[in-house]
């Protein structure tokens, strides 16, 4: 590349030189060009013999998307916070055996670290498992916490839809033995007002329960020995047809075609309240008591949503399944709606989900004591994706720093000036920069905060230096004043709002 | 354990019940019993058969640990944004051949994944790697930049020190070409900055030069293959005596008596300005030409730091040579000092340290292109040791929330009025709590306030309900008054200092 060819130009030159007995002074000038060329590239052999990329399924975020994220971040952390919720971290490895049989049929997905001696450990695969196992190791009761982080899974990428093999979980859960469906409707409440203030489109949140899909199930007449299988394959319901659902039912799954028919019937109704009501007087499911459980708290839970004013945005849906296994009570997942011109819609489909889940806790308790869960996730990667979207749309220009004033110079020599100016500010609190040459020109200090989006410039001159003043000037406006030396920092603050 | 004694009691009642032929009812009524005890325990075969625990080396933090970390990172942050840092983040783990070759001796601490198919993983040894990494794949040549994030080593863990094998870093580095020492002297100041923000005791930050080390071993007689190893060996000097030190150099590492005891004349020097200068008349030193650059820059940071203000907690210190290899330059080091009196005074030891690395970016390059980068790395968990200790020594109570009001009620049936309040306090962004029960007792909801340090209650009952106004009771002082039911959320943003 250019650097290289220069190098080799360079070096022919000295050679050159040397050969043609040129003046001493010459030769030494050009053996110091190159010698400083040289420093600038690092020798042959210790250079990268692989490809400069980050793992498969994985991505690093610039600063402008972590712009971006901090913003989503502290939409969702606001609300968790509203609702009193406190927050834990836990390590981003487990021991294997704290993620073994959680899973179900995704357990293939978990990373495993290397036998390197000591423990066998694996990656978190979401934050549900390792909060189960934080509440039973520290004989926590009750907790209502949130937690951000990162879960591994090895999945197939799709990262164009936001779908990667390192990424963020915002979990929210409610632990402990409560009245029915207080929490859970609180949990939707919250999903409610994540959504609404990101205001990435409309949204609706299906709910459904466990009991009544297994209840379901009975009187279809599947084998119970049959129920987390049908159910990963009722699963599949928003992304396949229910014919292929149910060729998978028949065929894969070993259920008679009239059994699949009759599921069928069930997982096709969706609604609200009148749903649960019809369901409730339907002569087989009514006289299974699971289902008869389920659909019972799955009314009073509408009752607490239509206080809450949430009912719109909320359908009972019997398709709804979730794949893990750990659920036991209601379960629910917010799902994007598309806009009806395809011209420019997203395809994000599920975006949060959760569910009760009454036996986690217990799995991880020597002596077995439940702990009464019920919580959500929100899949923050495709939120990322829709505003990072929105805002190369809008053509908003994101500030990726804070800085408030930059110091510079009109003159050179000023270096020290400068230093001295911009360590006071930092030392009451402004957001400062200079710029780290000794004698910048005026216009790549202005050029810089025009690009960074820094608003003041303080520029410091022999003259004002003389005149014991600092020149102000505001980017925006291209303003200048002159302050006194010793009332530069009141101003600045005033005019950046800082207490 | 209790649990299962009372549930082999109770099954030993219904067996006793039934034998003695008890009233059907009597019967009905312990069988449901004896059901809803087995519901709050999971089946013996579904428990745990390992220790519940977390890796070796690993934590959990609790709420409590949390709101401390979150003080912590916030004085952090606020800094590296003060100084105009964007933020980015990487993948926690890298291929594994990103990391290979970059940290010498320590390689072996590396975590690596298991090879479940397609890339050798490993999980990040620290940030400053990936961060060079970072720059060669996207050609950034100018950034200042800081990543806060949980690194991993497989090292002995020491975790009453603060020492684990998962720990955050909180990085700060300065990228790009630019002036001798303005960034360096930048660097340091930020960390005096942290250190002297956070209050965590008298502190020294030691600081040399790669250059000067290197050209002490040259003068010394050290040969040039050795420099590395020798430097490693000066490195442990703030752990052992020099005689201890003398012996690894002379005994494992082959330096003769007499090269080893010229080297320690040297790195037995500390000082300030006064000594730069004597080193810079020093015959032997000052012959060599990567000493002199050093030490001439040296001065040069020297003089920054005066304009900074902080010269006082800065140390030239010969014995500093940090362990990494990449350092190319300055390199520096935060101490902690103990206090003279041995009686409270907790060791921690290093807490802050980096350098400047101007090949590290050039080994990610495929045409070798240099980045200069200079930059330093917070070690966060031993200043939360402190922290924790800290607090717990002052029983400062710390809040875990911010809930602002409790929705609760003075009698029983007015679970839907809690609900509708609690929905439209946080319908306008008041932090807002109900008790997940039907039929709470006052008592244990004001109890509730009194534990978890909210400050107010807004009380519902039947007198209020009819009257149209709310009791809003001050935590604190007991006081309560009666506000108008639509003057509410006025009334509570009033007292909680809202917009």
């Amino acid at each position: 590349m250019a650097e290289e060819e220069s190098l080799r130009k360079q070096a022919d030159l000295v050679r050159r030189l040397k050969q043609d007995k040129a003046p001493q002074e010459e030769i030494a000038e050009q053996v110091a060009k190159l010698l400083d060329m040289k420093a600038k590239i690092c020798p042959e052999e210790d250079r990268p013999k692989f490809v400069l990329k980050t793992p498969k399924g994985t991505r690093d975020y610039s600063p402008k998307q972590m712009a971006i994220r901090d913003r989503v971040f502290s939409v969702i952390i606001d609300c968790f916070k509203r609702h009193g919720a406190e927050t834990i971290d836990t390590p981003v490895f487990e021991l294997k055996e704290t993620l073994t049989g959680k899973y179900g049929e995704d357990s293939k997905l978990i990373y495993d670290l290397k036998d390197q001696g000591g423990e066998l450990l694996s990656l978190r695969y979401d934050l549900t498992v390792p909060f189960a196992r934080f509440l039973a190791m520290n004989k926590i009761t009750n907790i209502k916490r949130y937690h951000i982080a990162k879960v591994y899974r090895r999945d197939n990428p799709a990262m164009t839809k936001g779908r990667y093999r390192e990424f963020y979980q915002c979990d929210f859960d409610i632990a402990g033995q409560y009245d029915p469906m207080i929490p859970d409707a609180e949990c939707l409440k919250i999903i409610h007002e994540i959504l609404s203030a990101l205001q990435i489109g409309a949204f609706v949140i299906k709910v459904n329960d466990r009991r009544i899909l297994d209840g379901m199930f009975a009187v279809c007449g599947v084998p119970e020995s049959k129920f987390r299988s049908i159910c990963s394959a009722v699963d599949k319901l928003d992304k396949m047809a229910w014919d292929d659902v149910r060729s998978e039912m028949v065929g894969e799954k070993g259920l008679s075609p009239e059994i699949a028919d009759h599921i069928g019937e069930y997982v096709q109704l969706r609604g609200g309240l009148s749903l649960i009501e019809q369901l409730l007087q339907d002569p087989k499911l009514s006289q299974n008591k699971l289902a008869r459980e389920g659909l019972e708290e799955m009314k009073l839970l509408f009752e607490y949503l239509t206080i809450f004013g949430i009912l719109e945005q909320v359908s009972f849906d019997l398709s709804l399944a979730r794949g893990l296994d750990y659920y036991t009570g209601v379960i629910c997942e917010a799902v994007l709606q598309q806009s009806d011109q395809t011209d420019e819609s997203v395809s994000v489909g599920s975006i949060a989900g959760g569910g009760r889940y009454d036996g986690l806790v217990g799995m991880f308790d020597p002596k077995g004591r439940k702990v009464p869960c019920v919580g959500f996730s929100v899949g923050i990667e495709r939120i990322f994706s829709i505003m990072e979207q929105k805002v190369a749309a809008s053509e908003e220009k994101i500030r990726t720093t804070g800085t408030q004033v930059l110091v510079a110079s009109a003159q050179k020599k000023l270096l020290e000036e400068r230093l001295k100016l911009v360590s006071e500010l930092w030392d009451s609190g402004i957001k400062a920069e200079v710029l780290y040459k000794k004698n910048p020109k005026l216009l790549n200090q202005l050029q810089y905060c025009e690009e960074t989006g820094i608003p003041l410039v303080a520029i410091l001159g022999e003259q004002e230096l003389n005149d014991g003043v600092v020149k102000l000037r505001d980017v925006a406006t291209r303003e200048e004043v002159n302050v006194r030396r010793e009332g530069i920092i009141e101003e600045i603050k005033r005019r950046t709002c800082l207490p």
